[in-house]
């Protein structure tokens, strides 16, 4: 009950905080159509609505299959069941406004097809304003009850990952190791994994977005495991690398140099730190060990309701943290040939210091 | 290498028709987006890319994270590798025409951000025409090799449905078996589910797009199961519904009402029929006995690298089949209190007679 009701009040503050932003853009409402956005101002878990927020009302249309649904899951909104395409019944519903109204759409998640029907719906009273990236910018910010999904969510992928040790062997496949991830992720009562689990051994392991294939583990291989678990909604993201057999110094030394450089940008998360600070911070750490220019993507980016959000923590990037980010610092070196390693946490940014969220060990695990 | 061979020629015959569709708008040219039209016109698999499709060229913009695996999947097309954004690099390659274009693209499948942004990158000598569909079209009729593949994906939804069937017993919670599920199709070597697992028991049956919850199976309740792979691409989607114990007469007349139904719109399955007719024919039976009321959704949709594809076999839908669709065939009943029965096959129309591409059994099975 407490947290059925701390949900519902972070809710409410979260439509007051957008609100008071469409405010300070002299606008009269938003139109928000992303899922994601939607279940964060609302909580409709839904595949299909939109929500429309103004001063004076918060209205969510969806359609018929989700009558009751959407009653349950939103009480601190009108819910409106669109009988027709909601395109057209979220125009038609600001076009019922009598006066001249300022509307904020975000242009990177209307369609162009979906913009031009909610245009011709909504009328000639109603002014379009495209602002991106409005509601992405409230998510980066997690509230306690969110912060708490999220330590969950971390910590089932970090149960997974070591109970997994076991069987990551000579001769299991690649895929094999894959689909054990993922049944545990749902046995353990997730509702998915948060994206397409990444299982790599050996030269495979040196490719970032590698798929699990049909290779079977070979002894003397380094395997990286990149998984994550959706939980109530709440996404988390780990990486472990480890070793089949008894590793060579170098494989030893890029390991530590890898962990050094994920421990370092760690270290530096605060708020008011930049996004590019942190990502500097790690690869600051590589260029020392010479292997700087291994690393070819960036240091992390923001988690949440998606795998994937702001901020993103890549080179020269100003963005400042800020209390209750939370963000996965994954630095990696892939070497042609040799293999690849990459170590991944999620992490709060908190004024008294970063908190981890993730919990599998970290040490070089040779197995 | 035959496989190889049929698939490279089926990627150049889709070009063709294609660019036969694009001289038929009198445009030049076309920009396509959405990463399974991509994929069915190149090969390409990656996340991120553009194809730029003229009467004389085929060219596809994507990232440096794809440098290898695009030059291996697309033989058919000039691979160019974006420094910078897509959508710029892409209107930047537009504009370089020395002449004006009319270049097609569509508007359901662009954001209004990636819109503006290509359109400014590609200047003045270009003209934009939207056209919904263009490519979901060629992709709704597929070729010997598609339907190859499509076979194998539906097969190995039908053996995991079969090897579930121990396991649908009292006490077994919903989202045990939807872990089950998905770990079978992974383990069979499928990419992974071509959609969320479906598992709903007892009154929940009743609900169409029920999410499996940690309600454990009882006796004396209806289980629909509804589950799908994706296999080299390609999504297979079958639905079974059995009774856990002895079902009451009832329950029994209406498995064989919505199996007759079923069957009755397989039946009429042929190039020329439109989608409206097909559904007509399951609804036609539904109401002889007196359950057309409770079918509220309609009777199928296309299949093929999107779970979700045109012809969608709705009511009053006038696009005629065509040999070579790929559709399932899913009527149900929804009795709220009671619970809820769905059959669902994926099909092939042909000339000579639907082809049945799932083969789990079909009788009433009372585990």
């Amino acid at each position: 009950m407490k947290n059925v009701k701390s949900k519902e009040n972070g809710i409410r503050s979260r439509q007051h905080r957008l609100r008071i932003r469409i405010s300070g853009l002299r606008a009269d409402a938003i139109v928000v159509s992303h899922p994601a956005d939607v279940r964060y101002l609302c909580g409709f878990t839904g595949s299909n609505a939109f929500l429309l927020l103004s001063a004076e009302s918060a209205t969510l249309l969806t359609d018929s299959r989700y009558t009751i649904q959407a009653k349950e899951e939103c009480p601190s909104v009108r819910v409106h069941i669109a009988r027709r395409s909601l395109l057209t019944e979220a125009g038609a519903f600001l076009a019922r406004s009598r006066k001249k109204q300022r509307v904020i759409f975000a242009p990177g998640q209307l369609t162009v097809a979906q913009f031009d029907a909610l245009r011709k719906a909504a009328g000639s009273k109603i002014r379009w304003k495209g602002v991106p990236s409005l509601v992405a910018e409230l998510r980066a910010v997690k509230d306690a009850h969110e912060i708490g999904e999220m330590r969950q969510a971390a910590l089932l992928a970090s149960e997974v990952f070591s109970e997994l040790l076991p069987i990551i062997r000579p001769g299991t496949l690649e895929c094999e190791l894959a689909a054990e991830i993922e049944y545990k992720i749902r046995r353990k009562g997730a509702e998915g994994s948060s994206f397409e689990t990444i299982v790599a051994s050996g030269p495979r392991s040196a490719l970032p977005h590698a798929r699990p294939t049909s290779k079977p583990i070979a002894k003397n291989e380094l395997v990286v495991l990149d998984l994550g678990a959706i939980l109530r909604g709440y996404c988390s993201d780990i990486t472990r690398t480890v070793f089949v057999g008894r590793a060579s110094r170098r494989i030893r030394e890029w390991y530590h140099a890898v962990l050094e450089a994920q421990s370092a940008a760690i270290g530096v998360l605060a708020p008011g730190v930049t996004a590019g600070e942190v990502d500097a911070a790690a690869r600051r750490v590589l260029r020392r060990h010479r292997l700087a220019q291994f690393f070819t993507h960036s240091t992390g980016h923001g988690l949440g309701l998606e795998v994937h959000e702001v901020p993103r923590l890549g080179r020269r990037e100003k963005t400042q943290l800020a209390q209750g980010n939370v963000v996965t610092i994954e630095p990696g070196v892939y070497i042609e040939g040799a293999g690849g390693i990459r170590i991944e946490d999620d992490v709060v940014v908190t004024e008294t210091g970063p908190e981890i969220l993730t919990s599998a060990p970290k040490e070089f695990l040779e197995l």
